[in-house]
């Protein structure tokens, strides 16, 4: 079936028709936090449109799921109701469906250009957990910090680490970043390095967005976990290595990471990945049954990451690389969250750890692009070994299809100086 | 000032005017969750003397604090707020004043029996975050895991480490634990081990309570920290010592511990502990100066965590400790945790780490008790080297003041068996 919208979108939109991501928006000249979807270079306010009776199907017509500020409630209510929105909204926004189309104080009213609203955090999140699951990544982060014997530990290949993260630091893209202060390794025996971190950094990660989730003590099957992610986000995971690498023995990262964590606002679910289904790489050794799918599927989503600079008009490309290139698929992490019992909540996110290829030029932060800072970067007129102050770090990724595209928009952050203390 | 209460108190209870101490509750015939503070061995409806007019100080009166199902707007209000509360309570709980003592319709409305209520978590928890700050517990765990040189990571003595726990499992005392299912090491060339914990543990810890937090990027100063604190809770850290061992390098402890935390449902203020202050330990090498406090304190707080078997009549004790042990303050741990901008929030919860003392019958978790299983523990017709099925672990938490307790009531749990797959 061929999609067309009677909103005009440009090929090269990330926000075609076949797309429609969710986000929450606030519009500028004021109003409530609300659910939106985009559509080219509008968003459309889904509480006018269930304000106006729009959503009429079975499930959707009973709820207020589009008149709160953020979607978890929309999030809780499962993949039935998400596949009654997308096909009420694709109906509504076709170019052959008079209902939008032709109600112009309603289309003004739901139609609102990008640039006349504010997007905000789309869910708020209970909990946020960051996965480990790029090989590529793992062994070049062993190398860098525990050397090049075995620089992948034992367990890596028979389960998807991750850790928990720190939710209340989550930020929408756009949001500044204020250099974090904390401390380092010392040298010889002076005491621990303290200020302003000296090796920030970007982390490039997706994130996906969890729906109905489970009660405590109920594990979810790894072949019923794809019901219980609503969809994906672009997210920068910014990392200071510095003080990472001095605090993170025994227990895992902490401050060397919750300083602040990007997500980019549009959430792109898994209905509109679909067409962009490839095959989850072989796992050897085997997993464990309960990490064994029917279907494994992962995403061919090309991501790419610039910086820049202050006072420079121009960005450069960092880096290249592919959602694909993840060892554990979401559901196998999503199924491994829980067979302990842990529960999930609609809104939690589960970071992809950084997205990391097997070439040099599509590797997913500075620590490996740089081999922690021995080998700095050199870009049209600029090199860096880790993040200084006033650089932008934009990252981008996009789904292509036969004449259009799936895409996530941009999840962006400029560093600022450390606050004085 | 000798404070009497109209309200009799038994002379062990953990709740007398000297400690109103805080929670959130149900009454069992029904209505919604609201706050409430424990006299004697009964509860105190904040929501019903807010409706009543008397708390008519120049903060309370204008707020809907009382109102609201959990304790987090109380907490976002300050120190200022909680000195006036706890003046009007203990005037109005005072054997001579006649407001509360001689309205008896108010008294039946707003003194609840606590065995006609049912306790809830008293407060919403954005994010949970887990220190590691008793020095014998860090030295018997490195030992342990890590072998006996070198037991304690040369990152300690500098900073009070810390990782960021699962919010989302934490439940309140009396809800039952279900055993854990998940990956332990392999043995030789075998896939891992994979089904119920067979190590699974209690960890004897408190939690401190956040009040008021900060924005992203603006740390706490550590001689304002103690402002950020309302009160501190018990806290069973419930571990699977074989997911744990298993899963934690190199990001930290994730399913290990992710499948249940329990609290006691009492917050006791740092107001009613102020008679209970005592040195906190001489810290050599010198801390950093954001670490560096100007009155450093701890609290004796005597701690015990008893069994009870299933089947059995009665509870054996396992440990005894006291939370003076803790090496880090809890003001160096929130001025550590927002040194790199990290925001907090009101009902975010720090745990304090496992309570270990020096002495062998101190240790604050099976773990230490019987050094990883190798030697079972014998108590009054039970041995155990981990907890089985159908115990139930509680800690009581008490301060003994001249004549009168501040207690912390208990925190308990049972273990269930692990629910089929």
């Amino acid at each position: 079936m061929v999609l067309k919208s009677f909103v005009e979108v440009h090929p090269d939109s990330h926000f075609p028709i076949e797309n429609l991501p969710y986000g929450v928006f606030k519009p500028l000249q004021g109003g409530e936090p609300r659910p939106g979807v985009a559509i080219g270079d509008y968003v459309l306010d889904l509480s006018a449109l269930s304000s106006a009776g729009l959503f009429d199907g079975p499930i959707l017509s009973k709820s207020d799921c589009f008149l709160q500020p953020s979607l978890n409630k929309l999030l809780g209510m499962g993949r039935p109701a998400w596949k009654e929105a997308r096909a009420t909204l694709q109906k509504l926004l076709s170019f052959d469906n008079p209902t939008l189309r032709d109600n112009s104080s309603l289309r003004a009213k739901s139609l609102l250009p990008m640039d006349k609203v504010q997007m905000l955090l789309p869910t708020v999140i209970g909990d946020y957990t960051d996965f480990f699951s790029s090989l590529h990544h793992a062994k070049n982060c062993g190398t860098i910090f525990r050397g090049p014997e075995n620089p992948i530990p034992p367990n890596w290949f028979h389960l998807p680490i991750a850790y928990h993260g720190r939710a209340s630091s989550i930020v929408i893209s756009g949001t500044d970043i204020i250099r974090p202060r904390g401390q380092g390794h010392p040298m010889g025996n002076s005491p621990p390095y303290f200020g302003p971190s000296q090796k920030l950094d970007f982390e490039l990660e997706m994130a996906a967005v969890v729906g109905p989730g489970n009660e405590l003590g109920k594990p979810i099957d790894v072949n019923e976990a794809a019901d219980h992610i609503f969809g994906l986000v672009l997210m920068n995971d910014w990392s200071a290595r510095d003080i990472q690498a001095w605090e993170y023995v025994p227990l895992g990262p902490f401050l060397g990471k919750s300083f602040g964590t990007t997500i980019s606002p549009w959430i792109v679910t898994l209905d509109a990945l679909e067409p962009f289904v490839c095959d989850a790489p072989k796992q050897e050794p085997h997993p464990l049954p309960y990490l064994v799918e029917k279907i494994s599927k992962n995403y061919d989503i090309s991501l790419e990451v610039q910086i820049k600079p202050a006072g420079l008009e121009h960005s450069s490309v960092l880096t290249r690389s592919n959602f694909n290139h993840l060892y554990w698929t979401v559901t196998q992490q999503l199924a491994h969250h829980t067979i302990n019992g842990c529960n999930l909540r609609p809104g939690d996110i589960f970071g992809s750890g950084t997205i990391s290829g097997p070439e040099p030029e599509s590797l997913g932060c500075l620590l490996e692009l740089t081999w922690n800072g021995q080998k700095p970067l050199v870009l049209d007129g600029v090199t860096r070994k880790f993040l200084e102050d006033g650089d932008e770090v934009i990252i981008t990724g996009c789904c292509k299809g036969n004449g259009y595209n799936v895409g996530f928009g941009t999840c962006s952050g400029k560093i600022l100086p450390a606050t004085p203390l």
